[in-house]
């Protein structure tokens, strides 16, 4: 909303979300509606300064309307507007309806929502708390009344790239002076289990716009951190490598020992991968190394299951057996047991197999049996991306 | 905190639990540690009545922390305490740091968590924001300490009853009068993917009389629910399964077409999984149900991959190539291509052999592709373990 204040501009409307329920004070749910409202809040240039989750209590929820309503433009209720006892939201805006009240068409469930317009240009927008009755309302009914009250100037549009391979602080550390970019360009980071992020945000008067401001920070990014790079936005390192083996028309078959089937699962979680995936094998017996992959027995006897030597030939064996252009392997330790001084747990070797070498590279994961499952499968779809 | 007070008796202690991150406030993570907590202080007798998010803005978090402090015993703030520059809670909390400031362990992260006493028996409590170092942390070493400083008169203990096979309306019907009991027991119903939870919850003078309150109700819904429930609190079904296999010396292997690697590796997130579970095969392409597992080409040709039959001769398959005592195959149609209308997307067909017969189910799954794939996965291990 643009208005003149004491020298001041201001260019842009703030929100905050009100979320209404003792189900989320107690932890039996997670707050996804703030996640997801204040992501389609952010698009449309709305600034969001605060959350706050109240209980089904009145008295509190007036209070924390009231400070709401003191600091922020639009305030976003959720939960709360059911038929039953606990549903208290309605009951906490009644001092604040009046008139100028309309109401939001609930097509996934019956409780209503409603906007109200108050003095000074403030708005309440009252939505359910079911996310699949809140979500198709907020994108059908209420974006567009968002968009006409703040009569937004510009758009927020961002991007984020994907990086594995590099831990956070080296990824820091190569991108540091982006970090530092100033509106209306900025740049952050985020960990998730072996996998880095930068994300790209942009304020400006237009899509188009948009793109050319973010284009050249991606390629200063790109340049910096080359193929640490598997992908941008929803792409995952398994559709990156899937797309890779659709391209160059090669297929795989893959064997597991340490991961247990979650290379295959999430190769397989990519629609279409049956274009490229052939067989997986989770070896989790040492007798199906021999047997099925050809691992003979003499080299397991002398370098152990969990080896560079075993890692190898699961990889050729597997390609072998599954007649596929490559071959990718995992044998490690993923714990809590069965770790050693000179094989610790975490430690493991993934392999790929082509058409004429075997590469392997050894890995030290750290956390607990999921995380280093996790980060084993990151590592093996990382260099499946590198050899598609 | 016991403290008399114009003729009241406060008898349990609030907390209020902020997090800080514009990570939060622009919707790019969900806050899952305000639900942890949230969970964790409900069982230890202590009053959640707010939660508030705030973004890396040194003067609203002061604002909050303020306001926090004004209305509740414990304050808990959750992210901003790494190195980093966007890190600000440290530089906020610094007007209330004192001598009696005590630094909480990371065990899983270079943030050091914090705890400081205020006058007025007041406590803060910092702790980082990645959840694998927060969870951590709270539990050894914030626990201990909240016990101490809260006195606690009583305390809250839940039992989750975990269900399968059946849906959230039919086991709602079975239970409804349990689910309509006043404190100091009460029952939640909980909808995950292929899942439905009962939660029994009770405020008790000790632990003793909890479970004697908790006893009769877990009775009364496992009479109802009978077969259907796989197990309690962090019991999975993949544990559970694991548990009576390892407990009657049973071994297994596993053939999956549709779930794609994804049984096996919920098998194998089980420690110690190694026991029981020898090999798993994810054959992809069909010639990998003729060669591995004998399933034979007119059967496949006949029936199709997709069928009763193939499912039967995989199960018998992958049993006699592992020489295991049970034999787990799936194959089925996870889409979001490949569906038919005699044979649509979601058609699954699941079969258990044993020593003396195989069991085959058909089932038709419904959502997207990942949806399809857990769902198929649930059932599977619902029928491995009313058979291990």
């Amino acid at each position: 909303m643009t208005s003149g204040k004491a020298g001041y501009i201001i260019v842009s409307m703030k929100a905050e979300i009100v979320s209404i329920g003792t189900e989320l004070l107690l932890g039996d749910i997670v707050n996804t509606n703030a996640a997801f409202l204040s992501q389609k809040l952010a698009e449309l240039g709305i600034d969001v300064y605060h959350h706050s989750v109240v209980g089904d209590n009145p008295a509190r929820i007036s209070s924390i309307l009231k400070t709401a309503l003191s600091r922020s433009d639009i305030v976003i209720t959720t939960g709360g507007l059911g038929p039953t006892v606990d549903d208290v939201t309605s009951d906490a805006l009644k001092p604040y309806i009046s008139k100028n009240l309309s109401h939001l068409k609930n097509s996934h469930g019956t409780a209503a929502g409603f906007f109200i317009k108050l003095p000074d240009n403030k708005f309440i927008i009252a939505l359910p708390g079911p996310p699949r009755e809140l979500e198709p309302m907020f994108e059908k009914n209420t974006i567009p009344f968002i968009k006409k009250i703040s009569g937004a100037r510009f758009i927020i549009k961002s991007r984020t790239i994907k990086i594995t391979g590099l831990s956070e602080p080296k990824v820091n550390n190569k991108v540091k002076s982006i970090l530092k970019l100033k509106p209306p360009v900025t740049v952050g980071i985020y960990v998730k289990l072996g996998e880095v992020r930068l994300k790209i945000t942009v304020k400006a008067a237009s899509e188009k716009n948009a793109l050319k401001l973010i284009a050249p920070v991606e390629k200063d990014i790109r340049k910096r951190l080359g193929d640490y790079i598997f992908g941008v936005d929803n792409q995952t390192l398994e559709s990156a490598a899937g797309e890779l083996l659709a391209k160059h028309k090669k297929t795989l078959a893959i064997a597991e020992s340490c991961t247990g089937g979650l290379i295959a699962n999430r190769i397989t979680d990519v629609p279409g991968s049956s274009k490229y995936f052939l067989l997986g094998a989770v070896v989790y017996a040492n007798q199906f190394k021999q047997w099925l992959l050809d691992v003979p027995e003499q080299l397991l006897k002398r370098y152990g299951a969990v080896s560079k030597q075993t890692a190898v030939k699961m990889a050729q064996g597997i390609r072998k057996l599954a007649n596929s252009s490559l071959g990718l392997a995992v044998t490690g330790i993923a714990g809590p047991d069965g770790g050693s001084k000179i094989k610790p747990v975490g430690l493991a070797y993934i392999a790929l197999s082509k058409n004429n070498k075997t590469i392997c590279k050894e890995f030290r994961f750290t956390g607990d049996r999921s995380a280093i499952k996790w980060r084993a499968s990151q590592a093996a779809l990382d260099l499946l991306r590198k050899n598609a």
